[in-house]
């Protein structure tokens, strides 16, 4: 782990730089899925069949999979596994329904009406990666969010192997109530859903983490349907005082390493005590991880003990940095939660340990990274519906603002939008 | 306009084989944006300096707008224009007041909670287009969305030129109490506000209307910055019945008309005589309007005249279309709300004429268009804020859960993840 202390002008520039290095772009990746994009869009179930040949190295006629894979997979996974899915439903339901939102409408006095409407999406397609990065807490995660919409039809699509799907993946998506999945993957996949194929169905947003030709794939398609936000690396920001415990922040840090090289771990604190029992605790517990390649990579590429003189200059550090989970193991942590501007998933308290969050809490592990906490939100309810303006205006309503109206056209050279207001009242006037 | 009558299967795929035309991609506009973004990210104002004079043809010192130049710009706009600008003011604020969204949290039995914090955007930068594309209530629109979400710089762009920004959207940018107003436009000024420069303070999010350029530079810079939606041209479909008045109708295709030679104005009707008479009266109001040849073109390349057999095919050809605009001209308008499911504003009725809702009704006029309100929404105080989630656990809690969360990480390999959760009650087992 790196060490930074002293100037936090200085700490924040060398953060920033950090997190800038994952907006890089890759012309020659764009391109080939620029090329998957448009065979797909023109040649569709045969230009998936190909792709998926070449890529995938497996020969599909039907992509869909049947009730019954689905069923029998679902058999095939340990009940108590199946069951600690169950759980992670249940508050993944309770939190997400608060998020649901209402119409409101506005009447006023002369009889005009203004409102919102708030109306699903018909359809959404789900993207669960392959291999060792299918995760059926993810499948639940995004799934759940947009059947408490109100979602008629979520799709769920997924690379094939010749493993098969794996089983967990497929109990998570019978317990999610997934309508359909579809063995496709990559920028593929992707292209499926935007366009529609005589076998996939056009879907209106597409959700759901992957790779780099995913991810590429769901920016360009990006304006035909709706996306949701490009992940990148996960991360932690720990804040932590003197009386944390070091064996926590460690294991909590360390959680977030396992996951990928490139992966970061944060600790800020105004103790530099605690940060050196970090480090060796970090050290300690590494040795005995299955993922230890990956954490160690991490932790050395990525992993900072930041050191500051004071409280506030931690908050400063942190809501530049914006990170996807922040963990506030301080004294009292809910007294601090105001000074929180900038972050996805906010963790209070020495048991709030951030995998509480990715699996059992109830609340969405898909969250913004890489310091887009600044203007991104976790997926939620609100990904999954889009509102209609509604406006009634009675004659007499209209007469009240016929003249702001259309000096405002003439204004703006639109006379047609005057008109559009004088013809109603030309009778009138004769 | 063109006549469709018949199959309503085959009127939707006509429909959506016209709207598909507009998702095409311009490799070499692309190319160019690119080169102007990394050129603003690595030179900063000398850069944004050498595409001013190129682009704008306008050699600038300072790109920033003086107190005192906003104010002079302001004093010159005719007061009744002033006055209708703050009668549009007032009217979006008390629509997009109704949108403010409020925290939760969500307390249970066992001292856990989890809660949802609505937090605002930081600063936002609002992109204004130059010449006649400048539209005062569009500066209105943009800025106090943000400003009611509590955003605390919105600074704006707009193109430079030999005359001058002109005083009116000066006024507007006063009116609505825009932070700064910055002299720059193009891809270049985009490039700005995402990556910041010397003098450009970069931002969390762009919003507003833009050429090709803008546009494809916004698309480019998604991700590092959030943006609002792409917009395309302008639409109106309008639902009418055989009591609809065809003047009241042909005026308001006509306002869409003359925004853009790609503009769609689309009727659907049952009533075929109707749709006789809006084509005489289309051509009848045409002849007098001053961007008649723009109207014109509109017209005939997507104007469109739709006759079908039962009302239940109005609202699935309009459902199909997801306009951006959509007018009921029907009897008992509000009836029909329920079967609306895809469009950006609904107005209802003889008198809710669409360039209401363009000036003054206080909804919003930035909308989704070219199909993609079936899963995006109008601009609007959601825009300007994101989400934090917030989870607190009491250990006795966190024990409740403990095997859940171990056994779904040690299925997913992420053993670290159980550790973080296992470590802390480690000390109790000994």
């Amino acid at each position: 782990m790196k060490w930074l202390t002293g100037n936090l002008i200085d700490i924040l520039s060398e953060l920033k730089q950090a997190q800038r290095n994952t907006n890089e772009e890759n012309q020659q990746i764009e391109q080939q899925v620029r090329e998957i994009i448009q065979q797909v869009n023109v040649n569709g179930d045969q230009a998936l069949r190909q792709f998926t040949e070449n890529f995938d190295k497996v020969q599909l006629e039907n992509f869909k999979l049947s009730k019954e894979e689905i069923e029998e997979g679902y058999r095939r996974v340990e009940p108590e596994v199946i069951r600690a899915l169950e759980v992670a439903k249940k508050n993944i339901l309770s939190y997400h329904q608060k998020q649901k939102q209402y119409d409101f409408m506005d009447h006023e006095k002369n009889g005009v009406f203004r409102g919102q409407r708030v109306l699903p999406l018909e359809r959404v397609g789900v993207y669960v990666p392959g291999g060792t990065a299918a995760y059926p807490s993810s499948v639940l995660m995004n799934v759940l969010p947009a059947k408490i919409a109100g979602v008629k039809e979520v799709i769920m699509v997924t690379p094939p192997s010749k493993a098969g799907i794996p089983d967990v993946i497929l109990a998570a998506a019978k317990i999610a109530e997934v309508d359909a999945v579809y063995q496709i993957g990559g920028a593929q996949a992707v292209a499926a859903l935007a366009y529609g194929t005589e076998s996939i169905p056009k879907v209106d947003k597409i959700v759901g983490p992957g790779n780099i030709f995913v991810a590429t794939a769901k920016k360009q398609v990006f304006g035909l349907v709706g996306i949701d936000m490009i992940a990148g690396p996960s991360e932690i920001g720990i804040l932590a005082d003197e009386q944390a415990n070091p064996v926590f922040v460690a294991a909590d840090l360390l959680s977030q390493a396992e996951h990928d090289k490139l992966a970061r771990a944060i600790l800020v604190t105004t103790s530099h005590k605690l940060a050196l029992e970090v480090e060796t605790e970090v050290a300690k517990q590494l040795k005995t991880l299955p993922r230890n390649e990956i954490a160690q990579a991490a932790m050395d590429a990525f992993g900072k003990l930041i050191v500051v003189e004071t409280q506030q200059e931690m908050f400063d550090i942190m809501n530049g940095l914006a990170p996807e989970h922040l963990e506030v193991q301080m004294e009292d942590p809910v007294s601090h939660l105001h000074k929180i501007r900038n972050a996805g998933s906010i963790f209070l308290g020495a048991y709030a340990s951030e995998p509480v969050g990715d699996y059992l809490s109830g609340t969405n592990h898909v969250l913004p990274t890489s310091g887009t906490a600044k203007f991104y939100s976790p997926l939620g309810v609100y990904d999954f519906v889009k509102y209609s303006q509604v406006t009634y205006y009675t004659k007499e309503a209209l007469k009240e603002v016929k003249e702001a109206i259309t000096i405002l056209a003439r204004k703006e050279g639109l006379e047609a939008h005057a008109r559009a207001i004088d013809v109603r009242f030309e009778e009138e006037e004769k």
